[in-house]
Order: structure tokens, then C-alpha cells, then sequence
């Protein structure tokens, strides 16, 4: 089997319009790719969602390395501002454009690009695993957690993961991601009593309380960061009455904050510090407060180590530039993951990620492919 | 001349749809009847809007006692919520149901009829004068303001005035308003940066700063009431931001706040107070913030005498009801007649003013109309 081109294969799931929850084809190339090469696949679908598992290798075997990303890609936006197609993964001067050209086709393909070389040209004593999801960019929950919901039906294991995810702010090789904040959202209604603001005594204006609240929470330090996490961040994101009348103290208001959680807060301990503070609110004006929350992710680490160490290598290896081992960033498809098995974050650099003109630099596929290629190797030796 | 029908006078009135900025023909009705009892009628029309001065009596006289009252009404609201035709003045069981039968067509019928009575029956040693607007409801400002800068311009004067306004809470008879609170409203804008909340620092978030202004402004004790007023009020009424994303940290947020304060503060105090707040969390929190400031009117009073003992007799005659003198309540006319002479206010009970389906009782019209002719006979002997 000859080498197989990471870029032609980007190309070609660029070519997918798989714009959540729609695969388009995507995951079928990939199939069709891993089966030829011996993987064994299996679909792990779940509510109208794609997902692909790919094993190579014995399922009971010692060691196994696995690789996890998505195919499935944000909206397009406005066609009209994009100067390039969409979907056409064209390339121009070095650099290819298209929808998922960093998050994250180019990861998808460069990972399975290494992985069918690696099993070809030195087939190893263990697993290779692809778990590859297509519900990554919209609500993920019948994407990763289906994936690893199957594995765990179905015996599949692996002992390490590395995400594909582009992790690079600027150049490429210099950032690894071994954890990521948890995310969480809070969102706030009170309730008092509309009347007439020239006599605020026969009403009960829900907003005193409401800046008092969101006052506390915004200046409140939740921590000054852990060993391996920045200081976490609450940010109060909107707050709306929509009241038209200025004689007219509104009957309520709403407001939401979304908050980045380090490890020394969990979503529970973050949800009894907002219930505390808005019941003290709630007993100093008198009001109704209501409050829903959700928890996106919670944090996590994978503390530096042999994994972190094993994929560092190699990018040094390839790139000549050495990691930051970080934990900065929203969140990823690793928050399900490090509940499996140990985790880390390697890939492109991700500025126009999610942009009009998403675009990756060709050498760059080679280069991630390179590297995932070493990785491989480096682990079963 | 027979004694004039308060109640008949009053059902013409509310049968024009004088919604302002709109008429109907209201304005024309006390002309004809005014003009046929002697009166010197002349308009005072300023930007649409129709305003009536009419004085009985010669311009020189020594004594010149004025009534001030408008005929436009606020709109109705939702047509189908009425039991009554709002603009049909039907009497029911002794109610007279409509826009404007309290505030203050019926007003207005009650000074007019007994004006007339009076001149007719007891012409006094002096002049009695009616200014009546086709703005109050809406901005004002082009109503009674127009007739007192009409009477400026023509040498003609009051000196003293009495509001039609309902001022009695819930009992006939119980309430005279002797000043009124001023009324202002501030809008504030802050403007930060926008960007992604899991990257706070690289944003610049207007609402901590927006909360930390409204808390200030909302918990500060303006002041604790003074000899004849409550205390000032401040009510944040609106604050609105308008951002879907909950990952998203906006760009600029807006509230509105306003004040009824006292005659401890004026208009220009108030601004000044604002201003400094509003520098303070400028600096604290390093944002941009807009403020625009509309005062609608300065506190004033005329405090207790001649005018107030005259009125209070009046009303405890025909009522046998003790009126209170209160500064209580929103903004009136008065605060534009304050300036030309001693002013105040003494109508019917408000309570259905500005509600669906409006209503007098019949009977607190005659009583209205007996209220302001004992008021002329006493001012005139």
C-alpha cells in the first residue's frame, strides 16, 4: 500500500458539506480508507448522528493508542464574504481553503494518513484505535459519549488518546493542550412586582437586586489559578429587561454568565456557590430568583507526564520547536475522553478556525502527519 | 343664562377621540360655550397642538383668578378589554365610563361650568381665566407652556392658579397637591470590546462596570423626605444588553434610570451627582460610558396659605372631608405654572386614570363643579 497523501485526504473530507449534524459522506471515506488497510470498523450512530470506530490490531492487545477528532464542521456563515469555496478545498500559494481546512479535517486526515502507514509499514504489537465522531461542533451528545459508550459495551478499550483538535495559537509545534478548564452557564430571572417608578414603595423592582447579584459575582476572584491552570473566569454575558417605559419599573429581568472553571472547582461546587449568593439576594430585596444552570464540561488535567512527554518528543522531533504543555482554551471532545483513559491535545495552529476563509497550510498537513507518524512509532518501541 | 351641566358638558368632551396630539373638536366645545358666556377667547396653537386661553373679565383687573386643565387623553389600549365604547361617555348605575372621564375631561367640565355660573350669576370685580391644553399626555411641550408664554407675550396674568388634575387617591375630597417631586431620566451606555468568554482578559466586559454604576445609584439614599415631601426616589427601570451567545462577552450594554426627587435636589444637582458616579466607574473599570439626561421637570411648592386655605375650606365644605396637603405622585402642569404664579391642585379621585374602561361617578362631578364655585365666590369677596 503506498503512502497515503494527508492532503489529498483533507481535500477530500473538505469536499464533505458536513456541517453539523450532516456527515455527507466524510466518515464513509475514512471507512472505506481504514477497512482497506485491516482496520476493523464499526458504527457507534446515534440520534441521526455518524460515528466511526476503528481498531486495528486484536482487541484484547496490551497496549493501545488511540485517536480521537471530528468531521463535522461549523456553519459557513454568509457564502458571499468567503473569497474561495466553502467546500472546494482549493489550493492557492501553499494554503488550502475550505470549511474544517483546520477544525479539523486536515487533523482527521493527517492522524489516519499516520496511522495506516504506521500498521502497513511496521505493523506494531498492540492496537491502533480512530474514534471519530461527526456531533463534535454542535451539542456533542451523540458524538465522543456515543463513541466511547460503545467502546465500553463492547470491550474496546485505549490506554492513551491524543485529540487532533488544532492547539497552536500562531506557529506551528508550540502549544499542547493536557487539560481544559470546565464550562459552565448560568442563567438568572427575577421576579418582582411592576408599578409606577414615581412610586417605587408600591413596587418591587427586580434590577437592584440584579445588579447586586451580578456585581458579587463578577468581582468575586473564584481563584489565582492551580500549578497547572490559569486563574478560572466569570463573565456576566448579558442582562435584559426590554422594559420600553421610563415611568414603568418592570416586573423582571433576566441576565446569563458563563464561567471557565480550573481544577479546584467542579460544576457541583461552582452551583452551590451561585445558589448561596443569590439566596442571600434574594433574602436582602425580598425578590424570586430563579436560576438554571449547565455544565458543558468539567475541567481536566492529564498531569505532565509520559503522555505529555511522548507527544512533545515527537513535535520537537518534526518541528524544532518545544511545547507549552497547556491547560488555556474553550473546551473539547477531551472532556469525555479523560473519563476513559489518559488525554492530551495535539494539532494545527487554529487562528482562522471557525472564520470566513478558514484555511490550512499545506506543509503544514505533512508536517501533523509527520508527527502523529512518529508518535506511533515512539509509543510501540 | 341657565346653570351649566357639568356631567352633559363633560359626556361632550369625552365623545371627541382626543388622543393627543389629536383635538376632535374638544377644544372648540368650551370655546363656543366660553365665548357665549362673555369670555375673550383666543388660541394659543404651538406645533399642532391646539391650546385655548379664555379670560373673563378686563386684561388690567387687580384680582385674576385661572384655572389649568387639558382635554387630550392617552390612548386606549386595547379596544376589545373595554366594556364601555371608550370614546361613548355611556352612564351606567350613576358611573359615566370613557377616556378622559377622569383625567380630566370631567376637570375641565367642572371649572368651565362653574366659571361660567359664576360671571353669570355674581360677575366678580375681577377676571377669571381659563388656560386650557391640548398637550399634557404627551411631551408637554407644546402645551400649557405655549399658553403661559402666550399670556407673556400679551400682558395677560393669574394671580393665583388651580390644576383640575384628580388628585384625591381613593375618597372625594381628601387630597390637594400643594407641589409636585421633579421627574428626570438618565440613559447610560458602556462600552467595552467584545470577544469570546473564555478569553475574558483579551475583552473588556461593560457589564461588571454597569452593575457596580446601577448597584451604587440604586442603594445610595438620596435624601430622607423634607417638610412637605417624601423622600426622592431613584428606580433603575431598564438595563439591556441583547447578546444571544452565552459564549460571547458584548461589546456595550444600556440602562435607564429614573429619578422624582424633592426640592432638597434640582435638576442640575442631580446631573452633577450622576456624573460623578458615573467618573468613578469609568476609572475603576477602564470602559467608555455615555449618560443622557432629560429633565422633565423641577420639584416645586407652594407652601401652605392663602391659596392652599382658600381651596382646603372649599373642598371641606362641599365634601365635609379634611383634605391632606401632599406632594406626592408624578408630574402635572403645575410644574410649568409654578414659574408664572402661587399654584395648586385639586380634582377628582384618579384611580381608573389611564386604565381600561376610565369612569366617574356622576354625582363627584356636580360635587367638582360646587368644589371650584365656592372656590371663585371666596377667592372674590
Amino acid at each position: 500500500m503506498a503512502p497515503i497523501d494527508p492532503v489529498d485526504l483533507t481535500a477530500k473530507l473538505v469536499r464533505c458539506a458536513s456541517v453539523t449534524p450532516a456527515n455527507d459522506g466524510a466518515l464513509e471515506i475514512l471507512e472505506t480508507l481504514l477497512s482497506d488497510a485491516g482496520f476493523n470498523c464499526a458504527w457507534a450512530d446515534r440520534g441521526g448522528i455518524r460515528n466511526l470506530f476503528a481498531r486495528w490490531g486484536n482487541k484484547g492487545n496490551t497496549r493501545a493508542f488511540g485517536f480521537n477528532g471530528h468531521t463535522d464542521v461549523v456553519p459557513i456563515g454568509n457564502e458571499a464574504d468567503w473569497s474561495m469555496p466553502p467546500f472546494g478545498a482549493e489550493i492557492k500559494d501553499g494554503v488550502m481553503y475550505g470549511r474544517g481546512t483546520t477544525d479539523m479535517k486536515s487533523g482527521v486526515a493527517a492522524f489516519a494518513a499516520a496511522a495506516v502507514d504506521f500498521v502497513t509499514d511496521t505493523p506494531p504489537d498492540g492496537s491502533v484505535i480512530l474514534a471519530i465522531t461527526g456531533d463534535e461542533e454542535g451539542d456533542a451528545v451523540d458524538g465522543t459519549t456515543a463513541l466511547l459508550e460503545y467502546m465500553e459495551q463492547n470491550g474496546e478499550r485505549m490506554d492513551v488518546c491524543l485529540v487532533g483538535e488544532p492547539t497552536c495559537p500562531e506557529r506551528m509545534g508550540e502549544m499542547i493542550k493536557i487539560g481544559r478548564r470546565g464550562s459552565m452557564t448560568a442563567w438568572f430571572k427575577v421576579i418582582g412586582k411592576q408599578g409606577h417608578s414615581a412610586y417605587p414603595h408600591r413596587a418591587k423592582n427586580p434590577l437592584p437586586a440584579m445588579v447586586r447579584l451580578m456585581d458579587r459575582l463578577a468581582s468575586h476572584e473564584l481563584d489565582q489559578g492551580t500549578e497547572h491552570f490559569d486563574p478560572s473566569t466569570l463573565a456576566v454575558v448579558t442582562m435584559d429587561t426590554g422594559n420600553p417605559a421610563n415611568n414603568v419599573i418592570p416586573a423582571s429581568c433576566t441576565s446569563c454568565v458563563n464561567i471557565r472553571f480550573n481544577d479546584q472547582h467542579s460544576g457541583a461546587s461552582l452551583t452551590q456557590w451561585l445558589e448561596q449568593e443569590t439566596e442571600k439576594v434574594r433574602q436582602e430585596f425580598g425578590v424570586v430568583i430563579e436560576m438554571d444552570i449547565k455544565i458543558s464540561g468539567e475541567s481536566f488535567i492529564t498531569p505532565p507526564g509520559e503522555l505529555s512527554t511522548l507527544v512533545a518528543s515527537a513535535v520537537e522531533a518534526e518541528t524544532g520547536v518545544t511545547p507549552e504543555l497547556s491547560t488555556t482554551g474553550g473546551t473539547s471532545d477531551a472532556r469525555f475522553v479523560k473519563s476513559h483513559c489518559p488525554v492530551v491535545e495535539f494539532g494545527l495552529v487554529g487562528q482562522s478556525m471557525h472564520q470566513v476563509d478558514e484555511h490550512v497550510r499545506v506543509e503544514h498537513i505533512h508536517q501533523l502527519k509527520a508527527i502523529y507518524g512518529r508518535i506511533l512509532r515512539d509509543y510501540f518501541t
